[in-house]
């Protein structure tokens, strides 16, 4: 899980379905990711995809400029490529403000303690 | 995959991992999504688990009042019963302002068009 520093800073929440035949997308996939970890201002991505076939990326960042010079850069990457969209049956991008955050982790099992920060 | 009004709205991000035995989880995660679309406020939620455990929840809200005030109900009723936090090894709760929107949905295969919106 991503450790992300105090509020605020942003988050662009991408869900999306997948197409029937999905050729080369986990490789597309990675090399999202590893762009936008090179990016200025990247502070995490966290990913999940159930076996219903809804997938959400949530990645997050410093600042809305961070984003769009990411989308800026993606999106140049990918125009040279293949089209992102071939992959996709539906998607949805949200930029998002994060204002508020809590933590918990577990530190011992079985008896465990509670170590939970807000912010 | 839900569909939420133009923004300005509020998602609340949930990130966690699970502890090996989660006996009743499953029954204890429909029950608090069952009584979040109860409240007032909510648009529509979005949930993830991976191969790796790592699982994305995503709640989509009118207001900060709204996830105040499900947030206070649903500590209420977790409190009559046993403690969320036996399920979990670790989470994230992030509430966070979504300011932009972008949808894109395939209309028809395999000649699909592009339908996109922006907000």
């Amino acid at each position: 899980m991503t450790h992300t520093p105090e509020p605020p800073y942003y988050a662009v929440i991408f869900t999306s379905r997948l197409v029937d035949v999905v050729d080369g997308y986990d490789e597309m996939s990675e090399k999202m990711i590893e762009l936008a970890a090179q990016q200025p201002g990247f502070l995490g991505v966290e990913s999940a995809r159930g076996d219903d076939g809804l997938g959400i990326t949530v990645s997050y960042w410093e600042s809305e400029e961070a984003i769009i010079n990411w989308r800026r850069h993606a999106e140049h990457r990918v125009a040279q490529s293949t089209g992102l969209e071939k992959w996709y049956a539906e998607f949805v991008t949200r930029v998002a403000k994060v204002e508020r955050a809590r933590t918990f982790k577990r530190v011992a099992a079985p008896n465990s303690e509670r170590s939970e920060k807000s912010g």
